[in-house]
Parts: structure tokens; C-alpha cells; sequence
């Protein structure tokens, strides 16, 4: 039952011959973000916001001359900015990411009719799970899982390819949520033909992973939540008397790989006066979305092996028109690994969120980036919302990248 | 400048010559505890109540023969109980732990006189920090950290006993929220001595870390905020035509350590129809709650190296009062040192919160204790409050704890 595509025939990781999101997109503004979080509210984990005055402390310390050491900020006077950081966590999502926001909006865009054979999808990054309570924690493949969620809850069935290598397959049976897992070889050609595979089959429906306005507008609703959560946070203060806050954002940073997030987060936000940051690994080039902004090009291929394994994808092309443009997106900042391990270390003792390596750019970013810090202090910047955008570990993957001596 | 003991003569770990609490206690009443909710609201953190369908399941399935083999309960029919878990976050509270709660209580309680030279406590536990960001995260010690920062909102003076060798003294002077490091020796005398110096030195005011009526009221505000959580997150389930609940909880189930935490939400929800249970760890006859019950006598000593460090102390006196009544304590339930970190591992990964062992003790119960698991069957028990006490461990003690290995 192949219907042949529809749409954005371009997306570049999409199956030939995939069947695809519905033809008409809806704009990419604010209120289409309202009308997306309407939708899926019921469905979703309205996440806590979280405050730490000990983060606050270390972040509005201006950095040692020692710290910048091998930087180029050595030398340099360090920059003094004064933080009150908001943190709006996506890891006790619903399948423990902000994919699934995406999804459950991308499949409410789609009837009952359009969705009665079900939905596939394969993740770029590879899929990770691993065995716990005779039940497979996700480790990465977060859409993966995100989109069996949201299946589930239209009753439909999920399919799910992922590479063989990365998953103990005598278990795959017991994957949560109830999908359907599918083998592939590790390579995009291979994950490509799986799926191709599964449509033919089944006559699914291709859901991507990122780089649809759907999964975009789903993914922008976090930031109408963060905001109502901060001016209640500050309402709440002001009724007993210590209030500071002026209910508003100064800005928001949250973590950048294939795009979707920040591309929606800067939808939502755009005209409300709260900029808008998007944050990256530089190890082996995976800072595409900062590098491609300096050069006015989207880089279109990346191959890195950064811990934050989420963002190891290129930016999607739909997503770079929002992230690309000025107005939206204020800039991009990057970080190498041991910064994103010493925030992670920091988020994990002090803020007390179990999150994973991608999820903690941003605040290797806010820690460690001169540039950033000190655009911070030029823009007045100091309410900023740092996206946790998701917890799929493993207490065995920690104690690999800190190592037991340390 | 010495006072004199002013209440509480009884209590075994106050040091002579203690300068102490208010002489007119609270009553020990859901009236007192609203009162206390009220003083204390503007300086906690509301910690957010989570849930997990994931958890909800694996909770929910009954164990197999396999898994109770070695157990008293080998061979027969296991429980299927059926569970829908709430979780009060007290490792998001100020300072890591629900003890600050009973701290800001305490001290809302003397006057600015009253406290005008500081307060000084010691902890049972081993006080234990270690170094990150050149900062002391607490490992242990909860109630000095917690009352570092309640002597913090009222801008006086905290000292805080601790013993030499668990303290990197090199890096004592950074310790967060300004408190006072004084080194004392291991021994419990010894550290009675060093804050009795403390408070012929400065006269500073001894406040207990539990086992007194305003601490029991402080902690027992968790329960009142736990209540109005569920009932919001069952309105908001209502609202989108998906409600299953009935806006009550049938049972809260918290650790059981020193005895403050348990007391006071045993006292917050007496008469409110919601059941209440505490739970220990077993390990060297750290049950000793339990235990007590059994025999119709509180235990006064315990000696053991149990992982869940904030539970290694015997039930307080005054806390006992309460938790050996049967119409305000339900139960006291006790778990093994693999259960606990098989609690810990599934909190950490699916819950995705950073919690230390003590906090994963419910959990623990509610998974593999199968008189706990037919209990919760016999009373209908489904809607369960589970308290994660607090969050204050370290990447590399869990590390420790879990092995590379694994």
C-alpha cells in the first residue's frame, strides 16, 4: 500500500518512496506552537522548572585566569556576568526526552485513517538500549522510543529500525511502549532500506526524527510552558514578599544537533523580547550549526564521535531557515567534551537531574564560554532558561565517562 | 553567655549545657504542620511530584519464582498489586534534602534575640563533602548543610560539627551557604564536646537534626504539598477527559532513619484517610524501627555500615511517640542492600532523578518486599506517595557503588 511521498521531498534521511506527514504545513509562528501545545498537552509531562542557588553562585563567578589556561580566552579579563538560571527539564519527559513532544504533535496532524498502518521511523544517531528490570532502557534513539510512545497512544503500531550491533536482541521483545523493533546494518544506506522495507510491507507511515515544521512546532511548546513556569515561580516569590524577578526571560540556550528543538523553541519565543542561543560539542567538527553560521551555508554532513551523542547530526535544512535567520536565533556556541562532563558532573550533584551528556552543552556553554558570558554581560542577559533536554542513560554509561578513580 | 537547657533534657545526642529550643512545644497536629507549611513556604522549594508509566508497570508486576528465590517468601504465589506511584522530589529541595524544611521550622520558632549568637549542631552520620568547582558538595550530613542555610535566611552565624577525617579540611572554608566548619573526632562523645565548646565559646543555640516537635512539624510540610500535587495532577488528567483518579492518595510510604521525616508526615495526615508506612534498610540491624515495633520497644543503639548513610541512626525518642502509634504508623517495612541499589539504579535511569540510597528505600519496599507488595492488595492500596528524601551523593560514589563493570 504505497502512497507514494507527499512532502518535503527533500529531507535528506527519508526512505525513498517513504509515506510521509501531511501536504500542508502550518506556519511556522507562535500560534501555531499555542495550537501544537494545545494538542498534545493532555499527553505530555508539563516538566518542572528548576532553580539552584549554588548553580547560580558558580556560574556568575567569573572564571579563573588558571581556568582559561589553553584557551583563547588566556590573558583575557574574565567576563562578570550575574545569572539566575531557570532550568526547564526535559528529561522526566514522557520517554525521557522532548522527541516525544514532536511526535505526539507530528501524529496529531494525521487521522486515523492516514495512521491505520501504523508508523516507522529510524534514528541517524544509533539506538542504544540496555537491559534493566527485564526492561530496555533507552540510551540513545531517543525519537525512536518517543514515537512508539506515540503510537501507543493513537493505538497504532511503531516500527522502529535501529542498528543490530547496538541492541541485545534476545530482549528486544520486551522494548517498552510496545514497538516493533527492525534490524538494520549501522549505515544510513542500510537504516534507509530497513525502513523503505517496513513501508512496502506494511504501508507505515515515515515519521523523521527533526527537520518536518510538525516535529518543530512540538517541540517550541516547552517554551511556552518554561515561560508561564517562570512567571509563576516569580509570582509566588513576590506574594511572599521576596520577589527579584520581573517574570520574564532575558534569553534561553538549549542544546542543537539536527535542529528541531532550537529551530522550534526560536518559533515559539520570536517577538516576545527573550532571545534565543543554541548550543554544540566542537569535538571533530560536530559545532556544523556554528561553523555553518560563520561561513552563511549549512553544513549538510558531520562525522564526530562527541560524547553528546543527540547532536552528533547535521543541521536539517528546514531547521537551518530558523536557525539561520537573525531575527530568531541570536547565535551558536560551542564546547569540547571535558567541559560538557564538568557540567554534566555539576548538574548531576548540584541540580540533582539525572541528564545526559547532550543535555548538558548548554550549561557548558553558560560555565565556560567567554564569548557567551560576555555577550551575556553586553545584552544585560541575566534571567536565562538553560533546556535539560533529556535523561536517556545509563548508571553505567556515567560511571564509564567519570571513571571509578576520579 | 550560657542559658541553660531550656526543653528537651531527654534527648540523647544534645550535648550539656545545650542552649535549646523554644520550652513550649507545638502540638504534634495537621493544624501545627499547616502553621509550620505557612513559615517556612517562601524559603523551600515546592518540590515537583513526578510519575512514571514505566515505573508504574514494573512496579505493578508480580515478581517471579526466580527473583524470590533466597527470599522468606520462596515458592509462594506472588502479589499483584496494582500501582499508580507519585514521587515527592525532596532531593530537589534547597540544600539537597527534605531536613531543610525542619531547619527553617526550628528556627522561625526563636526570636532574633533567641538567636542572635548562631546555632551549632553536629550530625550522628558523618558529616562527609567533597570537592567540585571549588565548591563542597555534601555526601552526607544533610541537616548541617540544610541548617547552614536556615541560619543563612536569618543572617546569623552556623556552626557545624563534623568529624576531621570525612572533611578535605583544605577546602572547608568554601563550604556553601557560609557555615562554620568545626572538626571534632569521630566518636559520638567527641563530637558532643566539640559543640559544647562551640556554645560556651559563642552561645550559640543547638539545634537537634531530629527528634523534636518543631523538626517533626517542619518535615511533616512535604505531606501537605505531596496531597495538593496529586490533586492538581489528577484535575489537570480531568480536564483532557483522561483522569483515572480520585485526587487522594491511598498510602505514603517514606525512609525511616532518625525518625523526623516519618513522624511529621504521620502527623500531617492523620485522620486524612491516607495510610502511612516507613521503610529501612535491614542491613546490620539498621531495622531497627521495625524491629522495635515488633518487640513493643523502641531500640536506642544501632550499629551499621548500611549504604543508605541517612538511615543508620536508631528511631529519636519523640519521633517514636508517634511512629509506634498504630493509627498514625501503618507499618515499617525493611530491605536488603541489593534491593536498595536495584531501587536506586531504576530511579536513576527511568525517574531520571539523582538520588543518594537513603531516598531509594520506598522504592525498594514497594519492588521486592512481597509482605509489603500483599499489604498494599489486602488494603487496596493503589495511589502511593513515595518520598525521595534527598539527592546528596557524588558521581563517583556512584560509581563506587554500581563498579564500571556492571
Amino acid at each position: 500500500m504505497l502512497l507514494g511521498i507527499k512532502a518535503f521531498a527533500k529531507l535528506t534521511t527519508v526512505p525513498t518512496g517513504a509515506i510521509l506527514m501531511p501536504a500542508e504545513p502550518l506556519p511556522l509562528n507562535r500560534t501555531s506552537v499555542e495550537a501544537a501545545h494545545k494538542d498534545i498537552a493532555p499527553y505530555i509531562h508539563r516538566t518542572p522548572v528548576l532553580t539552584s542557588s549554588a548553580i547560580n553562585v558558580i556560574a556568575s563567578t567569573p572564571q579563573s585566569a588558571e581556568a582559561l589556561l589553553g584557551t583563547p580566552w588566556y590573558g583575557q579579563s574574565p567576563a562578570k556576568p550575574s545569572f539566575q538560571l531557570f532550568f526547564k527539564c526535559e528529561n522526566f519527559q514522557k520517554a525521557g526526552a522532548f522527541k516525544t513532544r514532536g511526535a505526539l504533535f507530528a501524529l496529531s496532524r494525521l487521522s486515523d485513517d492516514e495512521l491505520q498502518n501504523g508508523v516507522v521511523t529510524h534514528s541517524s544517531g544509533a539506538a542504544r538500549f540496555e537491559l534493566s528490570f527485564g526492561y530496555l532502557t533507552p540510551v540513545t534513539g531517543n525519537h525512536g522510543q518517543s514515537l512508539a510512545y506515540a503510537a501507543g497512544m493513537r493505538n497504532v503500531p511503531a516500527y522502529i529500525v535501529m542498528p543490530t550491533i547496538s541492541t541485545p536482541s534476545k530482549a528486544a521483545a520486551a522494548l517498552g511502549y510496545g514497538a516493533n523493533i527492525v534490524f538494520s546494518g549501522s549505515t544510513t544506506p542500510e537504516r534507509h532500506a530497513a525502513a523503505k522495507e517496513v513501508i512496502e510491507k506494511t504501508g507505515a507511515r515515515y515519521i523523521p526524527s527533526s527537520d518536518h515544521p510538525d516535529i518543530i512546532l512540538g517541540q517550541g511548546t516547552m517554551a511556552l510552558e518554561l515561560e508561564e513556569q517562570v512567571k509563576d515561580l516569580d509570582a509566588n516569590l513576590d506574594a511572599a514578599g521576596l520577589g527579584r524577578g520581573r517574570g520574564l526571560l532575558d534569553a534561553v540556550i538549549s542544546p542543537l544537533g539536527g535542529g528541531g528543538m532550537l529551530a522550534g523553541i526560536a518559533t515559539a519565543l520570536c517577538g516576545t523580547g527573550t532571545r534565543v542561543f543554541g548550543s554544540e560539542p566542537s569535538f571533530q567538527g560536530a559545532d556544523d550549526g556554528r561553523r555553518g553560521l560563520a561561513q552563511g551555508k549549512r553544513i549538510t554532513s558531520v562525522a564526530t564521535l562527541t560524547i553528546a551523542e543527540g547532536l552528533r547530526t547535521p543541521v536539517g535544512e528546514v531547521n537551518w531557515s530558523v536557525i539561520s535567520d537573525k531575527s530568531k536565533v541570536e547565535g551558536v556556541y560551542s564546547v569540547g567534551e571535558e567541559e560538557i562532563k564538568k557540567a554534566m558532573k555539576l548538574l548531576l550533584e548540584r541540580l540533582k537531574v539525572f541528564v545526559e551528556p547532550s543535555a548538558c552543552v548548554p550549561m557548558a556553554v553558560v560555565l565556560f564560554d567567554e564569548d557567551f558570558r560576555k555577550e551575556c554581560v553586553r545584552l544585560n542577559i541575566t534571567r536565562l532558561g538553560i533546556v535539560l533536554s533529556g535523561g536517556n542513560t545509563t548508571v553505567e554509561a556515567i560511571s564509564k565517562l567519570f571513571g571509578t578513580s576520579q
